[in-house]
């Protein structure tokens, strides 16, 4: 059985479910499968309505929507409140994506001669690949779970979605699956474009079906991986779009130090401590200069961190991986407390203290080299530029890498920090905090991996629904059997951007 | 030892290489390491020089390197002579892609409020992955192998390339090597930007090895399914881009089959007989019409199969696999002999003869449904509209798949056929036949598994060069700190398409 806690008590408040059993899973599955033409024939046009419908119905339905979840996650309600706002932009937006159409990156060759001698009409367009498994994450109950952005650009792309309901909010994947439903119909969508599996034995089914066709995963690296393996190992590989969290590293170059020591210390304060930690972007290192501007930086932080409170998370399972995490880290030679680490709550429910920790040895490995999920960061003193350099080469690959800088004064170490940190972050931060990650044609969240399972992919911004979809080449085919973007006369409602003869034209 | 036979004659013509060691592969990744930055910041510019410059060496060398690749494959001067024309085409392709820089998909959007609170400074571009490995074909010496279009987009995206050469003409491999290296010091870059290594273990040690970050195939499923694996199982995974062969299916609708019995039946024995039937895009299956206008189309292939030749196969081993593969076939229940399978050659050598079967039975699988890669072809016939769909669906992915019809006559069949095939099939062909795979904006070269490991990708056209790419958002960056296509002034040689504020630009 499948059960809603209070984040706030551990407390089960309902029954929500049962697990999904593996005949249902086979059902849900090809049912997906035959949906799969359906939805491809609502075309951009009716599937950018149906995803606008859906904002709609999570915006009427908000109160209990924000309520269930904050019961189920104790994020808050402002926090929650922001992050329906935000899940709602991004079904508007997936659908203006779609609609602009250069996403299907309609490419026309006239038949004509060449160095080979003749060529054929050629046609290429992007077409969506069939039911998708979609995993939310424990830590965005809406914006990366079931009405989240994998969810958005799937449906988008013109695929069914089969998400799996995570276990820290299943009332809140209920809720938020029937108002997605109540938005199809509103659109005049009645398919079964979203369906919800339960349990871990019906997810890795999922991954495992014949009629599921790419899997979208926000989560840990050990489940991830799992899956990915998983989805690997199938008779029939499919993609698997995994993105598994990161120790993501900012660095204060020393003319930024001197200047801007309180400014930058009362930024890291919040955002390695936003949200209890609980972010994929959290910042987990903070590389400061050797010396007095960085000691000065240094105790400025210490002195930001030792007001801040304990917060409660999100589930058991992270409060007890943050406490096990936070005490290894404290536990490796030449690590000490900086500030943080005290009181633990009320006593009810599951809660994360914000820990500030400086490592003084050497070399960044073991669990120095890991993320560590909650609100903990770790300053290590960088002794000159080639030191700065060798630490940034010793980590692993994240999803970004943030530097604060002062130019031109540091433009030399600045560049070295771009270079090596551009090879393995997927978004770059200047100056600011890597927490918060607009929904934007340009954004990318991503990177090699361990920060995703494909380096290529992203699961934020327009290119997320690129996932979802594979070329198809028509040749020499006659203009009626052609999909309309790639007809001479692709008529109004179809006329998008495409590249004729080598060169782009815009509708 | 590596060597290099007469492909007539099978003797040993010349020792090519020792394996490559353990310690040399690590050298040569470790060294691809270090030249990858070297790489991308020649630029567009330089890398297109490069490789116009590597295309004019290896004309240069034409005779040289046509000769030594007929005598390892046996494909004959006229066909090695095309392919390597359509490789220096390739070459030069790549490099009009890079020039044009839309496959850069450079994205900004500036600074400015939105529902969610104000957002920063995005700004989005594709990069180079690294180092990437190569593994070409045996059946195109030229244009699927060292200097063939893995390696010509890969360079074009500023990739090192280290090519595990093939056993079956590894002194043409040398041979292009050395061409292309000559064209980069022509064009002033004196950089390894392509390496060799020889054996199996080697090329199993470079899909493991750290530094590489891509790994391109094309050849069987076997032996692409198995290095697929071992990427996927690396501690940090890499994409592997395989095309791995496929069953490609041809259906001649009632009216084409009525109308042009004769044309089709010239075109199909052309088709699948063509370079001994070493293509992964012959036709493997020839659906047609029961009944008297699919029986006259059956009796008018075989009458123009019957007169074809035996030919050369590439190698002892290609040669064994086709007589086991379609001895397989023939020994079907059901399956009886149409024409060919006659006189194997004149005894030196490697030879396969072509073979027209016809299999009777109610449904394809087992040896019917796999590539069997050699000049065989089955007839199977369909019993109306429903049984051909039936079939289709019964398919695995493949390729191609082509469509012989007369409109308006055969339209619903038409519209059933391509719904069925195009999900399924990477190419759709009309009137056509799936043999010749045109280098162009367009083309698409892949398919769901086992056609490719990756159903978005492509190993031909210019989208192949966004196998080698990974994007990096710069928040909030500096002008003098971005790539120069991402600043507000790129600069004449910087301008690309952009897609600015949500708007593509044109440059």
């Amino acid at each position: 059985m499948i059960t809603s806690l209070d984040a706030r008590t551990g407390a089960v408040v309902a029954e929500v479910a049962e697990e999904t059993s593996e005949d249902e899973v086979g059902a849900l599955c090809r049912r997906a499968g035959e949906v799969a033409p359906e939805m491809e024939a609502l075309g951009r046009g009716g599937r950018a309505k149906m995803l606008s419908a859906m904002a709609a119905t999570l915006e009427a339905r908000r109160t209990e929507i924000v309520e269930t979840a904050d019961r189920e996650t104790a994020l808050g309600e402002a926090r929650l409140g922001g992050e329906l706002t935000r899940t709602c932009f991004q079904l508007r937006f997936m659908g203006e994506v779609i609609t602009d159409g250069a996403y299907l990156e309609a490419t026309i060759d006239h038949a004509g001669g060449t160095a080979m001698g003749p060529r054929p009409d050629l046609r290429r367009v992007l077409r969506p690949l069939g039911p998708v498994a979609v995993f939310g994450a424990s830590n965005f109950p809406l914006a990366f779970s079931v009405p989240g952005g994998d969810t958005a650009s799937a449906l988008a792309a013109g695929c069914p979605v089969l998400a799996k309901v995570h276990p820290a909010h299943p009332a809140t994947a209920v809720l938020c699956a029937e108002a997605l439903m109540e938005g199809a119909s509103a659109a005049g969508v009645d398919l079964p474009v979203i369906s919800l599996v339960f349990g871990d034995t019906a997810g890795i089914q999922l991954v495992g079906h014949a009629a599921v066709k790419a899997v979208g995963f926000t989560g840990s690296l050990s489940g991830g991986r799992h899956l990915f393996e998983l989805a690997s190992r199938r008779p029939s590989p499919i993609p698997f779009y995994g993105e598994l969290g990161a120790l993501n590293a900012v660095v204060v170059a020393p003319g930024a130090a001197a200047r801007r020591a309180e400014e930058i210390a009362s930024g890291m304060a919040g955002s390695f401590s936003l949200g209890v930690g609980q972010f994929c972007t959290k910042p987990g290192l903070l590389l400061l200069p050797a010396g007095e501007v960085g000691e000065r930086l240094s105790d400025a932080l210490a002195e930001a961190v030792r007001p801040l409170q304990a917060g409660r998370m999100l589930s058991e399972r992270i409060a007890d991986a943050y406490g096990t995490g936070s005490e290894g880290l404290r536990s490796q030679p030449g690590v000490r407390v900086l500030a943080g680490g005290g009181a633990q709550g009320d006593g009810s429910g599951w809660w994360g203290a914000p820990l500030l920790l400086e490592a003084t040895g050497a070399s960044l490995d073991g669990p120095l080299a890991e993320e560590c999920f909650g609100p903990v960061l770790v300053v290590v003193r960088y002794q000159g530029s080639a030191h700065l350099s060798q630490l940034l080469e010793s980590l692993r690959p994240a999803l970004t890498a943030t530097l604060h800088a002062e130019l031109p004064d540091d433009e030399a170490i600045s560049r070295s920090v771009v270079e090596i940190t551009s090879a393995k972050a997927g978004r770059l931060v200047w100056d600011g905090y890597p927490t918060g990650v607009a929904v934007a044609w340009a954004m990318h969240h991503g990177g090699p991996y361990p920060a995703t399972t494909d380096p290529l992919h992203t699961s934020v911004g327009a290119a997320a629904v690129r996932r979802w979809l594979r070329p198809v080449c028509y040749q020499n085919f006659p203009q009626a059997m052609l999909p309309p973007e790639l007809r001479d006369d692709p008529g109004r409602d179809n006329a998008v951007v495409r590249r004729v003869d080598g060169k782009l034209v815009l509708p």
